[in-house]
């Protein structure tokens, strides 16, 4: 049986991978007196009169929103609220497996922005943080950035900035290993959507000086038609000296090529035209930009991807759980950009130097320290 | 240390009574790739083209949204949204723990009606079913009514229906000890509210006939000012000849009184003026209309109230989570009018003969049969 196959049958077993339980038994009297009527109340009437105290005695403390509308779900598209549940409630099962944080899936049957943001508004009160789950671009940009300016908990677009942690981490581990720096090397990020614009953001925070991204059509500069609003605002932080051409253009004399686009759009040619020990980020799922035997074979010193089959897995995992377990730990109102950047900091640390090679420049998924020194390190960083 | 004390210690320790759980564990890659990528997709992709698949895959076949806006909860009145999530938590565990139904707790930030709906009908995409809970009157009849119309998935505000289902199940067999008539009976429900209209409409399509209900300033008829459009409503299909005067004079020769109103405002000397064999539901809580000891000093037959230290509590646990239950089981689109009056007398018939009298009229909470008939009932009259 493939894996795929396996997959569907366990799904039906399951009726849905996640189980709502009781903290506490209910087999008596008391029991009910004391978590329910009328015991209840006095927590209660503490919250009516401090709203504060609500993470001192309800969910809120430990409890995040995964939230879709199901636009632009794995590589499946737009497929509804109903389709994207399973990955809403597997992304849920994961903040708990993997960083012991309360995760509920909400998916909404809306796709209109401005009640997107409404209805999030309004379902807020239970949650600690909201972790908004493949919404397309660019309406995801607008909501993370609404919710933010009106809630007063955490907002945090994982496909954006997981991502971008991620990759960041993989990225600093990768300098390390070619002996590269920061300030010199050229960056491509290929792919123009959430993923794309968000590791470009935060590699230029990281201090990263020359990026040039590409959509389909090629480089974006300054003069690319038909570019969306935050396509538009990155044109202004990208490609200084405004060049046009397709990806191989770009490609030339690049040190980092970072793909968050399509399978096989990378060639053995575009790899050899790169700086010597050039780094490359393939990440298209299931199929890679380029597969990672292809790209060393033609000069590329390390090969990340988003498949655990081969070395250098570049996956979110690493990054949400521990994110979100740190700010609400730390009640964070925001994740912040100092936050992302000790995220990325603490799961690159996380390989020793002895450990680092060309190989093995991303901490293990399973590893049990992730989720704490990532919660740490966005602790430290809570204003 | 009182129970209110021990409860608020209680509140503080767990810091939210309820833990969203993986049915299975994330421990390998391999557990990775089922759960979550890759092999997620599949399920993905046979809801995409089959809504209905999401009863087969996801938790929607087996989750309630406990829903409220905290306009009207328990006796401490709009204490808002972030207040009302100890008692929503709660009632997701009781549905839990008496059920094995999965309950999360949504509070709404916001009291406007259409909003209400909204956001109700846009994150409805998780759930098989919508608990409404403490949202207050009359809005709650239009929120419930226009929820059930919007949506295809069972919608129930407990605070109307689950009282009225075991205030009727009590009833039934106060009947049996009294030996009343239903058909003959003088009943006076006293509240307007949320309850006490929801029990005068199953008591009327159970078979009552004679039917006053009292609010504060007395009875309710056709010619009574300010009522709003539902106790209009009721004011037809109720109060026949047009009564007016006090809850005193509605309760001279009456044979049942139901109180869903405030404390102490029935005398032993308006039961002695009511018939024979009288039989009291007096469930304002924490203090109920009148206390049991001097309503069976006066006269009456059969007293019940709201609390667990008194014989013949009336506690809607013994009927919400058994209801959806069977309408989850069942893939009910609506809980209907008969699926009520027959979990009413499935919860009625837990009381065998022998056992019944008249300070044991109604089953024990903690009943493990409860859930079960009463669930069975509901399944057995979906159409």
């Amino acid at each position: 049986m493939t894996t795929n196959e396996k997959a569907l049958l366990l799904h039906e077993e399951w009726k849905g991978k996640l189980e709502t339980i009781s903290k506490t038994p209910v087999k008596s009297r008391e029991d009910l007196s004391l978590a329910y009527t009328p015991g209840v109340a006095e927590p209660c009437k503490v919250i009516a009169n401090d709203k504060e105290a609500a993470y001192k005695y309800t969910i809120k403390s430990n409890t995040v929103a995964v939230i879709s509308d199901g636009s632009a779900v794995l590589g499946l598209g737009n497929i509804g609220p109903y389709a994207a549940m399973p990955v809403m409630e597997g992304k849920a099962v994961l903040f708990k497996e993997f960083g012991n944080v309360n995760a509920f899936p909400i998916c909404l049957d809306t796709q209109d922005t401005e009640e997107i943001i409404k209805t999030i508004v309004n379902i807020a009160p239970a949650f600690g943080g909201i972790n908004l789950e493949d919404i397309s671009a660019p309406r995801c940009f607008e909501i993370e950035e609404r919710l933010n300016e009106l809630l007063d908990i955490p907002v945090f677009h994982d496909d954006q900035h997981g991502t971008a942690i991620v990759v960041l981490a993989g990225i600093i581990n990768a300098l390390k290993v070619t002996k590269k720096d920061k300030e010199t090397c050229h960056v491509v990020v290929n792919g123009a959507g959430s993923a794309g614009i968000a590791i470009t953001k935060l590699l230029l925070s990281y201090g990263f000086k020359d990026i040039i991204m590409c959509d389909r059509f090629g480089m974006i500069s300054r003069n690319t038609p038909d570019l969306n609003w935050m396509q538009k605002n990155m044109a202004e932080v990208t490609n200084h000296t405004n060049k046009e051409g397709t990806l191989a253009d770009a490609l030339i004399n690049a040190d980092i090529f970072v793909g968050v686009s399509a399978p096989d759009i990378v060639t053995a040619k575009m790899v050899a035209s790169m700086n010597q020990d050039a780094i490359i980020f393939a990440m298209a799922n299931p199929v890679p930009e380029i597969m990672p035997d292809i790209a060393k074979a033609a000069g590329a010193k390390v090969v990340g991807t988003g498949r655990s089959d081969f070395p250098n897995q570049v996956n979110n995992v690493v990054a949400f759980p521990g994110i979100f377990k740190g700010a609400l730990e730390g009640r964070a109102s925001k994740i912040t950009e100092e936050m992302k950047l000790a995220a990325a900091l603490a799961i690159a640390g996380l390989v020793s130097d002895e450990e680092l090679n060309e190989d093995n420049i991303m901490p293990e998924a399973f590893d049990a320290r992730v989720a704490e020194v990532v919660s740490k390190a966005v602790k430290d960083h809570i204003k």
